[in-house]
C-alpha cells in the first residue's frame, strides 16, 4: 500500500469537508481493506461529469486498494412518498429498480473497477426489517436535530409541511452505514447532515463511527453555476466522443484546473507538472486536450480519445475540414426534420441556442459546404458534415 | 335499542368534549352495534376512581348494546424508550404484560361486561407491520402538526429533546383505530390529540373517522386537586368496602355530583330525583352513601356494600361503637410491627398522615377501646378495632 502521506494527499485533493481526518488518517494507518460507501438514488440515471466527481474520488479509494460499495437506495424508492401528494414520486417496481441498477452499472463501471466494487440494493436489509425496529431507530435522534438541517429548517420555517417520514429517511440512509459496516461515507455537500447521521446511528449499534467525505459540486462548463442538464452547461458521460471533446476543449481557462481536481485520476505531482507547464508559457489549450483525452478515454476507449485529438489537434481555416471528423448521434425521437439550431445545440458544436443562433445568423455555419440560414432544416435518417465557426464540426448522424 | 334522545343523554353526561356530536348521533341511528375503544398503558395497572371514569362512559355504551374494546397497548409497551434515556420506561417482557393484563381484567371487570368486552393487544397488528409500512404509516401526519401537541410543543420551545420516535407513537395510537375499525375512541382530555390522530389515519386507510369523545380527570377528595395517589386524595378500587365508605361519605358536599355525573351508572333521571331530595332538605349525607353503597357494590358485591351502609347508619359518640364494624385489610409487607400513623392512614380511617398525627396528639384515637399516642405501634398479624374521632372506625385487620 502506497505510503499514507501520498494516500491522504490524492485522497484530500477537491474534497470540501473530512469529518473527521485525523479518523480518516488513523483509518488509513491500520492497514486494513477499507470500506467506501456512497448512496444512490434508484430513479433512472443519466450521469453527466457532474455525477462523476464523487465516482471519481471513490476510484481514487479503490486505486489505493480500498473497497467500495456502491449503494442503490431502493428500500425509500420503492416506498415512493407515502403522503400522496407527490405524484412524481411514484413507487418504483422491482423491475424499474432492476432496470435502473443495470443502466448505473453501464455508466459507473467506466469509472470504478468492477473487481473492487459491491454493488448492493438497501432493500436488502430493509424490507425484512420490522417496525419496532424502525421505531427503535428514530429514537436515534430528535426533532430538534432534524430540524437543524437546512432544508427542513426553511421549510418548517416558511410553514411548508415537512412529514414524519422525511425525518426517517436521514435514519434510514445512516443504517445503512451499520449494515454495511461503513469506514467512509462519501457524498455531495446537501448530503453532509444524513452523512454525519450516519455516525450517531453506528455509535448506538456500537460501531466505530465513519469517517465522511463531502465533495463540492462541479462548476457547468460556463464556469459559474453547477453543472446541470437543464442548465445546458454540462458534459454528459454518454456524449458523443466528438461532442465531448468540443465541450471541454472549449471551456474557460480558468475552469481546468478545477477539472483537474475533480474529474482526473492523475496523481497530484503529473498535475503539478501540467501547471509548471502552462507557467513555463504551454497553450491553456494543449492541457485541456489532455483533460479532455483522459475523459474521452474513460467513456469511450483509447481509440475515441486518441481520434478526438488528432482531429482537433489540426489548425483549421473556416471551411476547412480536418481528416478524421468526430461522429456525434443526435436523436430527434422519431420526428421527419430537425432545425439546424437545435442540431448545433444539442451536438455540442454551439454551447447553447443563443450561440447557435448567432453563428447561423453570422453565416458562420456550413452543412456538407455550404452556408445555411437560421430556419434551414435537416432531414433525420442520415448524416451531415456541419461546421460551426473555425473550431467545432463533426459528423453529424441524426436519428 | 333505547330511543336516540335518552341514549345521547347520558352518553354525554359529563363528557368534557365530543368531536363530532352529529356524526355520533348518526352512528347511533344507523341502529348498528357500535365499536367504542379505549386503550390503557401496559404498565402494572393499580386503578383508583379517578381511572374508572373512562370505563363507567364504556359501561354506559355496553348497557346500550355497544361493544367495547379494552385496548392494552402492549407493542409500544416492549418497544420501552429506545434512546436509553429514561430508565424507568424499561421495555416490558410478555410475561409481564400478561400478568399486568390479567389485573387488569379482574379490576376492569367490576365495571365493563365481560360478554360485551374485547380485550385487545396492539402487538397482535404491530408485531408483524414492517419497516415500510411504519414509514408509510409517518407519511400521514407532518412535523407541524406534531408539534401543535401541548406537551411537544413545550419541549420544543423549552430546548428540552423530543426522540422522533414519539411522533411515532400518536400515529400507532390512531393504526389501531384502523385495526379495530373503532367507531368511537374514549381517552382523558389529554389524549385528544391522539384521539384525533386516529381520525386522520383511518381517513387515509378508507375508514369513516371515529368519533372522539374525551372525559375530564376527577377531582379527588380535597375536591380541588386531580385524584391522584401521590397527592392522596384518592379511593382506590381496591380499598376495603370500610376505608372507601369512610371516604366517600365525607367528601366535601359541592363534590358529590360531580361524582355522580362521572361514576354512577345511575340514568339521568335517578340522580335528577336526588337532586330534587336535597333541594326539598334531604341530608347530603344521606345521597354520599347512596353514592357509596353503589361504588362498594361495584368494587366489593352487594352484602359489603349494605353492611358499609348500615354500620354507617348508626350515629355514634365518640368512642361508642357501631354493631357492624368495616373490616378493612391493610398489608404491611412482612413487618411484624406497624406504627398506628401509618395503620390510620394506610386504612382510610385518616385522610392522610397529618391528620392521623393531628387525631392522635388529640388523644381522638382508641385502639380496642383505650386511647393511644402517636408512637404506639400495633402487631402484624391480628386485628384491631381502631376508632378515629366520632365517624371513622373499623376493624383493622394487618398482615
Amino acid at each position: 500500500m502506497t505510503d499514507i502521506a501520498s494516500a491522504l494527499g490524492i485522497l484530500q485533493r477537491g474534497t470540501h469537508e473530512i469529518l473527521v481526518a485525523s479518523e480518516l488518517r488513523k483509518k488509513l494507518e491500520s492497514g486494513r481493506k477499507l470500506r467506501i460507501k456512497a448512496g444512490f438514488d434508484p430513479t433512472a440515471p443519466d450521469l453527466h461529469l457532474g455525477h462523476s466527481v464523487l465516482l471519481t474520488k471513490m476510484r481514487q479509494f479503490q486505486d489505493l486498494g480500498h473497497e467500495v460499495i456502491f449503494l442503490i437506495g431502493d428500500f425509500t424508492g420503492r416506498i415512493g412518498d407515502p403522503t400522496g401528494k407527490n405524484v412524481t414520486r411514484k413507487p418504483l417496481t422491482e423491475e424499474e429498480v432492476k432496470i435502473n441498477a443495470q443502466t448505473y452499472r453501464e455508466q459507473v463501471f467506466k469509472i470504478l473497477d468492477p473487481d473492487k466494487t459491491e454493488v448492493r440494493f438497501n432493500a436488502e436489509w430493509f424490507s425484512s426489517m420490522s417496525a419496532a425496529d424502525m421505531i427503535e431507530l428514530a429514537g436515534q435522534s430528535t426533532v430538534a436535530r432534524m430540524l437543524e438541517r437546512d432544508d427542513f429548517d426553511k421549510r418548517y420555517s416558511a410553514g411548508q409541511p415537512i412529514s414524519i417520514h422525511e425525518f426517517l429517511y436521514p435514519l434510514v440512509q445512516g443504517y445503512d452505514s451499520v449494515a454495511l459496516e461503513t469506514d467512509v461515507e462519501l457524498g455531495g455537500t446537501d448530503q453532509k447532515f444524513n452523512l454525519l447521521m450516519g455516525r450517531e446511528v453506528q455509535k448506538h449499534f456500537g460501531q466505530t463511527p465513519q469517517v465522511v467525505i463531502t465533495m463540492p459540486l462541479l462548476e457547468g462548463l460556463d464556469g459559474v453555476q453547477k453543472m446541470s442538464k437543464s442548465l445546458g452547461n454540462y458534459v454528459g458521460v454518454d456524449e458523443a466522443p466528438g461532442a465531448m471533446f468540443n465541450k471541454l476543449v472549449s471551456m474557460p481557462d480558468s475552469l481546468m484546473w478545477r477539472y483537474f481536481e475533480l474529474l482526473s485520476l492523475k496523481s497530484n505531482e503529473e498535475i503539478a507538472a501540467l501547471r509548471r507547464d502552462v507557467d513555463a508559457g504551454a497553450n491553456p489549450r494543449d492541457i485541456k486536450m489532455v483533460l479532455a483525452r483522459e475523459l474521452i478515454g474513460r467513456y469511450h476507449g483509447e481509440e475515441a480519445a486518441t481520434n478526438a485529438h488528432r482531429s482537433a489537434g489540426n489548425q483549421l481555416a473556416e471551411g476547412e475540414l480536418p481528416e478524421d471528423l468526430p461522429e456525434i448521434d443526435v436523436d430527434f425521437e422519431g420526428s421527419a426534420q430537425a432545425p439546424i439550431a437545435a442540431v448545433l445545440n444539442r451536438s455540442g458544436l454551439a454551447n447553447n441556442s443563443a450561440q447557435a443562433k448567432d453563428m447561423l445568423g453570422n453565416g458562420r455555419v456550413r452543412v456538407d459546404g455550404e452556408v445555411v440560414a437560421r430556419d434551414h432544416m435537416l432531414e433525420t435518417g442520415r448524416s451531415y458534415v456541419i461546421q460551426a465557426g473555425k473550431k467545432r464540426y463533426g459528423r453529424i448522424i441524426l436519428s
